[in-house]
């Protein structure tokens, strides 16, 4: 009906492809004509996505972008999902990007405001992964994705191992639509252990001087637990997962969570909950998990990446975790937020600051850092319509349109970073957003998606408050003694442990007395490998024996 | 530390493989050896994934389900996205099945509540597909999957074409924790188009004697579409596509959205709305669509799965659909469903029930439909934090904490199917949930999560009701000669038209004298294969000349 080509996007893709037939080898690309080769993939204004999840970097394939010439190459419209190495960002002071869209920039967070600030870099968009991973199908489906691979055989297929995470999920964005596919990997060889990402997607393979970056960012040494932070997690076993009898599961980061994975093996042995609560896991393998999953808690963890030193113990113990026929772990971090998202009965998470009605966020005066998965697990998701005893648990109604909520809940002690009080008037995201110019304040969880606050004085029980004052007055009884707490009366709090809105420890038969570090599984990362039986293989930084 | 073994699954698996070799060459096992094997790798009360897609089955599989010997094979935990066959549910009238776990259950419904009510069926939950999915890596990991694919080879790749669907994450969840998969093809080749499943991920390959079922689910004839769908298409594009300026969005399957796809050429070119709204899609290749695309109003489309007979056009507009190396089309239920929750602006669909405050059902009397992918799309995600101006459109306060929506829009005439009104005091759903003994009732989108109604009286602005009697009154005004529109007085109306909760067909300068289906791009299925330059190929039901 007219005469206008439908395959643009192949044909340019075809004339790429043919411009780098002297640099490459079939599917290989030596890594010393990266820069070159790179020059004739990508067009100035391109939309790349460059892989930086959480924890593995696609670092040489970052670096090699870098080095190529702003004259030629400039104004990429950038695509990561973690802002993590500081070459992410020298790609904009070169010129050689100019737009980005991240969901999060956590060691980066104050070059990055900074950056918006000078001019230096146009925000896009903050996103949960989910979201961005969502864009990559709508509006910003990629021209390039420069990724990374554990090793890949000469036909280009690719072994992701543990770290899968979100390389399928990019790749099949760019390559279903004709963008470029290219992947740095650790190793070339004949044989796969398995394959995770069939060549068929894949234009290019390099084989990078050194291993892709990989932090271990899940990582929490018990040694760093609190005394504080085992109160509380007892408060959250009896006050949270017990009562409400929560089967499933996303644990944050942070040694608020691992003080309760410590606690399960023993203080929550003592109560007789092995066998009835938190079987069910959507998280990295935390090392402090062991104990649990040697102890028999732990029917099943499905995970968003992998962890570094955990390879061997994930490999050994199949029945709890997603494994290949290789052995080693399978990770998604795509499928993983989804089951985070809608499968599991609570999430569980930490903040910086949380205003008086239950709105918090990690976005801090000068930092822009986004929020990874969490907003995508810490709210109730309205598309919800299966039923657990839990998420029935949070019905407050007979009305018949009710249905059960996530539990959303958030825990951290009323004196943070810095001995800043957690509970603040005003979000300082408010204050950040105007300054970065964003449309909506960087909220990370809204305060009515909030079920749950427990804080070293108790636990508040938000979906039970009817209305904001409620939500306030819930929050200022376990506030202790910020100016939040100090609004409170006996009156009112002895109301509040009345109706159930509030729980202090000796409402839960919880002794402060007992809360010792004795009470940890393991008290250090050496008892995690006792634990282990030798398979965890912890991180040069974490042994101290 | 202890002496429990963690490799329960591997083992078990090992001997089911081991106990079917005399069955077997290498993974391709023969058709009419299919029951002895499922006998031998299938135990009673496996949690046992058959799949059923909206429009692709398992069809000789699931025959073959049926076929062995309910003695040796019984009490079954199905888990079916889509129960689409007859013999999905004499599974259960045989005890081969006891339990079920579904999305959806469109043809089958009445027969799924009637079994309910007898006792034949024990209820799971009713899911959205990607809750479903999520759970497969939680809660209900499968011991087995059985899938269909287009091709095989004889290594195990699959080539899963257009019809990708939900394949992948299904192989995924079972074979990543031992689980067993089967796959049933078309046609097992020497050389695949192209793997979108790598053979490391399958265990057995079956030739089907027949193609697998694959039912035309996304096609609405135009002749079909009468003047009002064609007032109702108009009103929407000016009500809520151009003034929210409507970038991204999903169809539900109708002849109101259908409508609306045939009227943007049209009427929205007049408008001068091309390249303006409506760019981005996440939707099936609706042959529909076919004029709008022809004329350039679409960008991109990603789709859930593929349509009968829509092969050789997808597969010829590569810029717009998502194709392969092999130039033929590849969905992905999964993340089609990831990105019309989080990436698009907008959802409109259908229903046949709505209560007086917005709430609405396609659960109605005796049948026990599920709702497949609609409440995941039509609902408010708040875990979205990236903003667009349709979704920032929606913001009506101005406080720090306030964020945009997503447009969830519900589309129907006043009076629906046999005549009756779709406005109800009391939805069906409530007493299907006493009947079914469902702990919620089944409802398919949340009057809080519905920000527009249309129907043949007018456009509700539903985002704008401040309460539940604002919300009734809006609704009230768009009910025609309901119950629930003879509520309305001419002076209330005028006081809802001034603050902009109700548009009229006049309000929106629409007229209806234009509304003829002289303005549809295409009348018939005939045009839509004029308009495809003879690509589309309709399946022979569509077809009268």
């Amino acid at each position: 009906m007219n005469n206008r080509s439908w395959t643009t996007k192949r044909d340019e893709k075809r004339k790429k492809l043919a411009s780098v037939q002297h640099l490459v080898k079939g599917k290989i690309i030596d890594a010393k004509n990266m820069k070159e080769a790179l020059e004739c993939l990508i067009s100035s204004g391109d939309r790349v996505v460059l892989e930086g999840d959480n924890q593995k970097q696609a670092s040489f394939l970052s670096e090699a972008l870098n080095s190529v010439d702003p004259k030629k190459i400039h104004d990429l419209h950038m695509i990561m999902s973690s802002i993590s190495r500081p070459d992410h960002l020298t790609l904009f002071e070169k010129g050689i990007g100019s737009k980005i869209d991240f969901s999060y920039a956590g060691p980066q967070s104050l070059r990055v405001a900074q950056m918006i600030e000078d001019g230096m870099l146009k925000m896009g968009e903050i996103h949960t992964y989910l979201e961005l991973y969502g864009r990559l199908f709508v509006d910003l489906i990629p021209k390039v994705a420069l990724v990374a691979a554990e090793k890949a055989d000469e036909k280009g297929n690719l072994y992701t191992g543990s770290n899968t995470e979100e390389t399928p999920t990019i790749i099949e964005a760019a390559s279903f639509k004709d963008g470029i596919v290219i992947v740095q990997v650790n190793e070339i060889v004949e044989e796969l252990p398995r394959v995770d990402i069939p060549s068929d997607w894949v234009d290019f393979v390099v084989q990078s001087p050194e291993p892709y970056q990989l932090e271990a960012l899940f990582t929490r040494d018990p040694s760093g637990i609190t005394e504080l932070q085992i109160l509380m997690g007892m408060m959250a076993i009896r006050g949270i997962y017990e009562k409400h009898n929560v089967q499933s599961l996303n644990h944050g980061i942070g040694f608020n969570t691992a003080a309760i994975e410590l606690l399960l093996p023993t203080y929550g042995e003592s109560l007789g909950l092995k066998g009835k609560i938190a079987k069910h896991w959507t998280l990295n393998p935390h090392p402090t998990l062991i104990p649990a999953i040697e102890s028999g808690w732990v029917e099943s963890i499905h995970s968003f990446g992998g962890e570094v030193g955990m390879e061997r113990y994930t490999a050994a113990r199949p029945d709890v975790f997603f494994t290949g026929k290789d052995g080693k772990m399978r990770s998604n971090r795509a499928l993983c937020q989804v089951a985070g998202q809608y499968a599991v009965d609570m999430f569980v998470g930490s903040t910086l600051q949380m205003d008086y009605y239950g709105n918090s966020s990690t976005v801090t005066s000068g930092r822009l850092s986004g929020f990874g998965g969490a907003p995508n697990m810490g709210h109730n998701p309205h598309g919800r319509r299966h039923s657990t005893p839990a998420w029935l648990d949070m019905i407050t109604t007979n009305s018949s349109m009710e249905r059960g909520k996530k539990l959303v809940v958030q825990m951290f002690e009323t004196y943070g970073q810095g001995n800043s009080p957690v509970f603040v008037e005003s979000l300082d995201a408010i204050k950040v957003r105007d300054e970065a110019d964003l449309a909506t304040t960087p909220v990370m969880i809204y305060g009515d998606d909030v079920t749950h606050v427990v804080t070293e004085e108790g636990v508040a029980y938000l979906y039970k408050a009817e209305g904001l004052e409620e939500r306030r007055q819930a929050l200022s009884a376990i506030a202790g003694v910020t100016k939040l707490g100090r609004e409170q009366s006996p009156k009112e709090m002895r109301k509040l442990r009345d109706r159930g809105l509030v729980a202090l420890p000796e409402d839960l038969k919880v002794k402060r007395t007992e809360a010792k570090r004795s009470l940890l599984a393991a008290k250090n990362v050496r008892e995690l490998v006792q634990w282990s039986d030798g398979l965890y293989d912890p991180p040069e930084k974490f042994k101290n024996w």
